[in-house]
């Protein structure tokens, strides 16, 4: 059912066009919505993937890109870190289904990310199993970039979560 | 990746609700959204169903319960025949995928009907191959009925459409 999921996507970031004038807007709209989306879908995820619990936010980046990204979009994007620290990583996406009817952004919604509710989901997702992280796109083919990047910035390391649970 | 899809579908129709505060309104767009949504699906469900061409309003009624619904919903409704003309089609479905993560709909919401871009959606392929229809939703479990069911009227006869090509 991806083709109907695509053409309703789209449906509804149109209608956030209609609604706001500012790309900013938008983008936040979808990144509140997909947050309302990853918070519930995670559930979900965890009862069909039956994955283990992840170690490191390195085994996370993999279990979204791998796991995650497979089952809901069907396509698995590579990851890359990008940070000594380890706590910076990226998905990146040659190709993006959600975008499959899309030729480009118009000129007057040069701002849009379009798929904004993505980062939305994986961050919702990501607190559920008591992880805050920043989810955002550092680049985007329909922008004209090379490939589609999505970058997760995990905010506290997993040793603080252990002391505080002790 | 259908659980996405309905959370989002949610998400669409909770934007719609936001705009317009009539159900009448919601239910126009949505109807709306699925007609564009169904003109351009149906060429994805052509290519991957590679059905042949319908015979018939009986024929392309199972069509769309048996292909196109467990193709991009993965149920199949049954179908049953409320005319003598043959024309009027009902879609009954026991399970409605889209409403899995509704419990029912708002006391200030009464005459949503939450799925109706399913009806457009289905409006919109069946023009697309040259058949004109009424959609509309005759019962929905989520306002208690006991089944969801689909109405669907053809508006001209195989036989009418068949002369005007000749």
């Amino acid at each position: 059912s991806r083709e109907l999921f695509v053409l309703t996507y789209g449906a509804l970031v149109a209608q956030l066009c209609k609604d706001y004038e500012k790309d900013e807007d938008v983008n936040t709209w979808l990144d509140r919505m997909g947050y309302g989306i990853g918070v519930r879908l995670v559930d979900d995820f965890l009862a069909r993937s039956a994955v283990k619990k992840c170690r490191s936010y390195s085994e996370t980046a993999d279990m979204i890109a791998q796991v995650a990204f497979k089952m809901y979009l069907g396509v698995t994007p590579s990851v890359s870190c990008n940070s000594a620290a380890g706590n910076e990583y990226s998905l990146i996406l040659d190709k993006n289904p959600l975008v499959e009817f899309v030729e480009e952004l118009p000129a007057d919604r040069a701002s849009l990310c379009y798929c904004n509710l993505l980062c939305g989901v994986i961050r919702g997702a990501l607190e559920m199993v008591h992880l805050a992280a920043e989810v955002t796109f550092l680049q985007d083919r329909l922008k004209g970039d090379a490939v589609t990047e999505i970058g997760i910035t995990f905010l506290r390391k997993a040793e603080d979560r252990k002391h505080k649970r002790n």
